[in-house]
């Protein structure tokens, strides 16, 4: 995401920039080499931007009081995406070297789990009672079954839809429910509008994942940086897919392409033809637009004007998203 | 450790035992299957048992109140060794298959972090206040940091005695002074009293690891269960082999030997036995009687006297172990 969305909050963000160096300052020089170099390699903040937000919508905003919570929330997503980078072999992430390939593997499991520490470290820290503390352990639960029932369930076609949203809710929505929700919670709003806020950043969160899904499909492989089919190559199907092996006349061609873990570059080439020949592309985005429309909906009308602004932009920007 | 010094709390190891399983359902069957293979591996829940003892040390003991605690503390353990399988590549732990060996590694790391996250929700649900949370999340750094400085600092023949007291300290010492610390806490014994169990338990944990890398060098291979000369092969030197590297004479070769990574099962034969032709076994037995005696004599008088036994039973079987 880029940046106009959180003009609001800049000043906080490079404080929260500062902080998170601070965070993983260890006394022992290589850890503090490992932790910087993951805490500044391009993250976007966009899960801290969000607790911040949310929490300036309460009526005792304090910067020092949210940026253990907001500082926690970018670790545990620095901390999951290491150790998914060691699962898939991968060498860069947003353009800089991985962990597991600029040290190596054991270094990059072994960084993962201290960074994970260091966000419950700050937790508790921060002092905000239990039910955050239980909210974010059962984040990282989540995040973690999320990712072992899509390993277990690669180039298997599952058609059921639930599973799909199941999937990507425990993958992204979860975590940017819990910004929002947890944001709004210590900032010190009504009960009513953190649940408010809460179904925003899961809105916001499902939008997010569909349309990144999209973009496997729909773009150029030069465009996304990747190799467009990514998703089809590695046995995970998603919404377009799913669609179009219940409508497509090719389904039965389609299945016996995305359950062979021997595909070849011509047949994902044909499976991606298969999908984008059907209305799924179209079903995938009207779905997005349904979830920015919730999530533009049920904004609490507490909010403060360039808050909600901002909170409607960042909508806006998932759905016009094309990178 | 085999059961006798336990039998004081045998009843509330069952309980604990039963919690576990119940700590790792999951509505996902898959992930529950990986919980219970882990927290059902032979797991000889010494370190709930120091938590659960040290408890029993204050006035107002729980088991209900120290469940969580104390499940949480074997949970952080086992997510520990389920990472170090993976970065070993480890079949086997306690005679059963490892997670990596019978899932695969994404598995075992994606299920390490479910389960230590799952060991910081039941602290959350504990309601023990923030000094438990801190120093848990301080453990899991601690952890970390001391498998990263021996990771990095492998075949590199590092004389420095202070260097492998603090990585055996982070390697097992402050787990066991954390289980004694926080259990005596829960516990409500005085703030003395805590810091005295707090020392028993450093102690024992040095002294077990001490005990742990002398078997090593001293054992056949048979009795132990994997290759003697093993930390040699692997790079990493302990206790009589940092002492036979200062006054051995053949001092130079050793440190050949220890510094090569491709070293043959012959070159590791022959560094076995010029530790064993100087006095570093002994150097490193008279370490573990010291830690062993600060151990008994640090004590707390308050305890009740079964509870005592069972304290120095845990130290005379750390003293007398040859397995």
């Amino acid at each position: 995401m880029s940046n106009p969305m959180f003009d609001v909050i800049e000043a906080d963000l490079k404080e929260l920039n500062e902080g998170l160096i601070g965070a993983v300052t260890s006394p022992v020089d290589l850890v503090t080499e490992i932790g910087t170099h993951l805490v500044t390699a391009g993250g976007k903040r966009i899960r801290p931007a969000l607790c911040l937000l949310a929490a300036h919508g309460g009526p005792a905003y304090s910067l020092e009081r949210l940026l253990p919570l907001a500082e926690a929330l970018e670790l545990i997503h620095t901390a999951s995406l290491v150790h998914d980078d060691v699962i898939d072999e991968a060498d860069t992430r947003r353009g800089c070297i991985t962990a597991n390939a600029k040290w190596d593997n054991q270094i990059a499991i072994l960084s993962g789990d201290y960074i994970f520490a260091r966000a419950f470290g700050l937790i508790a820290e921060g002092d905000y009672g239990n039910y955050v503390s239980k909210r974010l352990a059962e984040l990282v639960c989540n995040l973690s079954v999320g990712e072992i029932i899509q390993d277990h369930t690669v180039y298997q076609a599952v058609k059921d839809l639930d599973n799909y949203y199941n999937r990507i809710q425990k993958k992204t929505a979860d975590f940017l429910e819990i910004c929002c929700e947890l944001g709004a919670f210590v900032g010190g709003m009504s009960k009513e509008d953190v649940q408010k806020l809460a179904e925003y950043g899961h809105c916001i969160g499902m939008a997010f994942q569909i349309t990144d899904d999209l973009l496997d499909i729909q773009q150029t492989s030069e465009k996304i940086g990747k190799p467009a089919g990514n998703d089809i190559r590695q046995g995970i199907v998603t919404l377009p897919v799913i669609h179009a092996l219940s409508v497509s006349p090719d389904a039965a061609e389609l299945e016996g392409i995305v359950t062979d873990s021997a595909m070849t570059d011509e047949m994902v080439a044909r499976a991606l033809a298969i999908v984008k020949a059907t209305d799924g592309v179209e079903v995938a985005m009207a779905k997005v637009d349904e979830y920015l429309d919730r999530a533009r909906s049920v904004l609490p009308d507490s909010l403060a004007p360039e808050i909600r602004e901002a909170f409607v932009m960042v909508a806006d920007f998932i759905g016009d998203r094309d990178f």
